[in-house]
């Protein structure tokens, strides 16, 4: 049975203090489960139906506490529009500080991005394309946000973030031996430009770009060029867009 | 003065009914208002607050009926949850059926796409890579529908929509002298394969990929490879952010 306080619990996990605070977060969904069970992220509580532990047996004993019960009582604690069969709440894992003097190594630093669809979307084309860790300013928006890891759809268990100073982080790192690229208005075209097995990928803020204090930091500023023809060109592509624009153009080559 | 007529005029334009039996749909914001200037697409209605005006003054000659309030009014036909200073109502063009002869052209066709965010997003990237068209599956989310106009940034106004039935068009043309591209799990690595000036690419539904019917007529099938070593390999990347890989790779060489 699903108590009044796990209900709390659950609801409460939507808001980045009770996530500071307890450590955990919420997870929603058949696939999402799935993905933390293949992940053998280990899960503390697993609420879920019948059904869903008809398909996915071994979930009974992946998860802590196992609290089996229907879509109406897994409504009352969900986040979700659409009725459930299950959701989990996990512990977030602790990322040690990136080891950086790895040959081959791509990062992305993400420099205030606000919007959880695209932090998710970012995770999302990291674990696509072999990136491992995500490094974020401290103003970018808590990856264990729902909505983030909802978008994520299961990267969040395979890419590390890790929150940290950003400027003061880009001025520790040996900047010669790794560069530091970020696209800019101004910079070399990217489909022309030799880029490095490693280095450190900076995507800035949805309205205003890479800031001003990182803007100094990047040491290989790159563009993404328009090919429009039309006499009112597009001002920007989405952040997201063009995080899987740069990872492709990094790893194709 | 903002007539209670006007409002529920405003409002309709969020269902596909209203805007097919109209033929109008909203646009909302500083910004789209803006750019449906810039564009040189009529507005037939702008209702807007002095603030807007003073700094498009050109927007009260621009409009065919222009409704000068306060932002408060505003908000009452909005479909924004955000305060507004400017929406709009447009006549949807009519576009023609696309010219497909031309030697550097090149097209998107989209089967099934759902979300109007992924729609949005996927116009922006069709307008950033120069692709005029994007030819729409008759089942694929409206165009006008108000959230993809908001995605779109701007798009909405450069990017020519064309709603067919995707089966029987891929069915009609010339598919010798127009390679119709699509990507599929064993398709051809997209990084390797020598890709043409000109075809269309189909993009696919969001769950399900590119249907049954469509794909047997894709006569080119490409793959954008992972590069994820790990053990849980990521199983999908969003349709919009394949897209613009795809756009990318076809546009850069």
């Amino acid at each position: 049975m699903l108590s009044k306080n796990k209900i709390k619990l659950i609801q409460s996990l939507n808001r980045k203090k009770s996530r500071d605070e307890t450590g955990l977060f919420l997870i929603e969904g058949i696939k999402m489960v799935e993905e933390a069970l293949r992940s053998g992220c280990p899960i503390q509580t697993l609420v879920c139906t019948s059904t869903f532990l008809e398909q996915y047996p071994e979930a009974a004993t992946k998860a802590g506490e196992l609290i089996e019960t229907d879509t109406a009582t897994i409504q009352k604690a969900s986040l979700q529009q659409n009725p459930q069969d299950a959701l989990a709440i996990l512990a977030q894992p602790v990322n040690p500080r990136p080891e950086l003097n790895l040959p081959n190594e791509l990062f992305l630093a993400l420099d205030f991005i606000q919007d959880p669809g695209n932090l998710g979307t970012i995770l999302r084309i990291a674990d696509w394309f072999g990136i491992k860790t995500v490094i974020c300013s401290e103003n970018t928006v808590d990856a264990y946000n729902p909505k983030v890891v909802q978008a994520s759809m299961g990267a969040i268990f395979r890419t590390k973030t890790w929150y940290t100073s950003l400027e003061d982080y880009l001025n520790e790192i040996d900047r010669a031996q790794i560069p530091v690229y970020g696209t800019f208005l101004e910079g070399e075209n990217i489909y022309q430009e030799s880029l490095t097995r490693n280095g450190i990928i900076v995507m800035g803020n949805e309205g205003n770009g890479i800031s001003e204090p990182i803007s100094k930091l990047v040491n290989r500023r790159l563009l993404i060029p328009t090919f429009s023809s039309d006499k009112n060109k597009p001002e920007s592509l989405n952040v997201a867009i063009a995080t899987a624009i740069c990872c492709s153009e990094f790893r194709r080559r």
